[in-house]
């Protein structure tokens, strides 16, 4: 590192870009040296806000010797291709989720990060949001017996937002399990802190129009006995943030009275091409675009994914955008939590601590791994009508 | 009937009697003719309160030529005797939920009751709540399309409250599947408006010292290609309410500042003795015992079972106990629901237009064994790991 600067490189300049972008811009610990896209528009943005380079292929942005981490944020099907690449060029690898889109890519992402020496951690999810952070804390405290039930819920409008036309193809990554359950399932885990066993699960697909899941529920066994049910709806009727004192997934106050705004934007939009140009036009780069703000410290609350509840022996937990209920035997009481200094401040923390201290990733490449293989046992359950077993216990949980 | 009068003798003068029993008060249609249980003190005060007659052996009331129904809230391991005995004098049957214990009880009093040519209702069930029943009309009007998902939670101090020690043994009939899962699947009956075709579960019972059900979590899944998520969770620390405008179970404002009174409760008495005996004290004829004011029209919003939301093609519905959310793809609103001018006045309608008019109950035997078959599958699937087949369509859906 350079004046203890992480020096990160971007490959892919869309909407996950669009939302990493209010940290790296706020974190004193991010300095983005390099860009990377197909759309010249995201290219010359990169360089005149920046002044650093932005390129074409990937290969290229690998090569620069400015870049020491590489944020994978090209599109799901591209995860894996993309960081054999910065490996291959010995650049520890950011990824968003979901990590990939089987397996094989999984560990094909591992081994390459391992004979490199690179760290690889998989971000953002909602998992690295402080509240459930802290959550797991006051879960692995023990003063709160074994967990044993954990339910999640989020109804939101996910399968209303523009999308590119494989965002609605699950077999090419799409639909609310793989965008979705990928954040719900990660959350699941680390609040359980127990192994996961088994998956049942049952998929909603039932907009003609957006033929992929935009829903799903799920139960999840844990080795110590705990179950988990999860449950996600993104057809954009009842919004759960009614239950989270309407703060959005990004902590900013909601209107309760925008209802239905991203189905009545979906509406007014002709066909596929001019949706794809739509959600192009609104990332980075695109006409549409608007640059954040810079975050003022203290404006937002923290990110969420909706209502959580998880029940150890002795007390309830749920966590908040501002802190966390606990429900004991005998009282019930607010834990506060300050406001983020910067949104997802804990992806660099997680990021600074691998590449400048040596520290192990909670949310390394064997954690992610194990969530997408929990999302491709939800989508084989549903298909199969059975239960699907998990693999056997990974080590580092 | 007697004045147009339903004349009601009750079998079991318990809690599901003191439940009950402001209904039948403020009813105009009911007329209490006749009381029965084991407890002398019961039926001291039932002579008292009615000036009618109390007797100790179901037998004597059912031939009691004044009762034309039999209320039939004696413990869940009695109902299917009692059914029986009712029957085989010509009596007309309201049983508390569950039915039964078993489906074969459960054929023995649909046998009974048809052969007898008496008609056999189940309830009260929170299914009977107004907001419920309109919201299955919404449902069937067929103008929001198909039902595909239904959520369902409660959060509740359940196994917390003063407790016979068989209600908390599975085997006999005790614990929340049994008597808690019976409202919630009901009610996700009511609103699928499709058969149930296999269901998948997870029980907890995580409290050494109350050693059944207090929690579960399940997936339904319905014949027209809808699926449920129930979720219940009786161990007394979040309580779901809050998501229900701080309305309680039975209709009532609810305090979030009374927290922990029945464990705090509890945890005051000895032993199963004691909790027995306190568990009588409370309910009609025991010293503790608060006779019910006749309530005033208007005082209380409807009862429900916590928060459900029911996802159709077109539009969510939340019910409420003042009214039915509506979240369509273009706008939200509530319809309103007058409040009850008695509660559970629809199991009187119910009862009523059986009696009276001969119309088929919704709520019959076949329906109520149905129930009681998910319950039992519930308990099944958990046991053997695995989803439970229900058996061949019904008739009277």
């Amino acid at each position: 590192m350079k004046n203890g600067k992480l020096r990160i490189g971007v490959v892919g300049l869309g909407r996950a870009f669009s939302l990493m972008l209010p940290t790296f811009l706020a974190d004193p610990r991010v300095e983005l040296v390099a860009g990377c896209d197909p759309r010249a528009g995201a290219r010359d943005q990169f360089s005149r806000d920046f002044s650093r380079p932005a390129y074409e292929a990937v290969e290229a942005l690998a090569a620069d010797p400015e870049v020491e981490v590489i944020y994978v944020a090209s599109p799901h099907q591209f995860h894996a291709r993309h960081t054999q690449i910065a490996a291959d060029h010995g650049k520890h690898v950011l990824v968003e989720k979901p990590m990939a889109l089987s397996l094989a890519e999984c560990d094909a992402m591992i081994d390459a990060c391992t004979q490199a020496g690179v760290h690889l951690l998989i971000g953002h999810c909602h998992s690295f949001d402080t509240p459930y952070l802290r959550t797991r804390e006051l879960v692995q405290s023990g003063r709160f017996g074994a967990v044993r039930m954990i339910h999640a819920l989020n109804f939101t409008d996910y399968i209303c937002r523009p999308r590119r036309p494989e965002e609605l193809r699950t077999e090419q990554g799409g639909g609310a399990v793989f965008s979705q359950a990928a954040h719900q399932v990660d959350i699941v885990r680390l609040l359980a802190c127990q192994e996961p066993e088994r998956v049942r699960s049952a998929l909603g697909n039932w907009d003609e129009s957006r033929p992929t899941e935009g829903a799903y529920s799920a139960l999840m066994w844990f080795h110590g006995g705990a179950y988990a049910a999860l449950n996600y709806n993104g057809y954009g009727h009842f919004d759960s943030d009614e239950w989270m004192g309407w703060t959005g997934e990004m902590g900013l106050p909601k209107s309760s009275e925008d209802y239905g705004a991203a189905r009545r934007r979906l509406k007014s939009i002709a066909g596929p091409a001019e949706e794809s140009a739509l959600k192009n036009a609104g990332t980075y780069g695109g006409s549409a675009y608007t640059p954040p703000d810079r975050q003022a410290p203290g404006a937002a609350r923290h990110q969420h994914f909706g209502p959580f509840v998880v029940s150890c022996e002795k007390a309830d937990f749920r966590p908040l955008p501002d802190g966390i209920y606990v429900y004991e035997d005998d009282k019930k009481y607010l834990i506060d939590i300050e406001p983020p200094p910067v949104p997802r401040a804990e992806v660099i923390d997680e990021l600074y601590a691998a590449v400048h201290a040596g520290q192990p990733c909670l949310h390394g490449g064997q954690w992610a791994r194990r969530t997408l293989e929990i999302c491709l046992a939800m989508i084989e359950s549903s298909r199969a009508s059975r239960d699907v077993i998990l693999s056997g216990v990974m080590r580092h949980v």
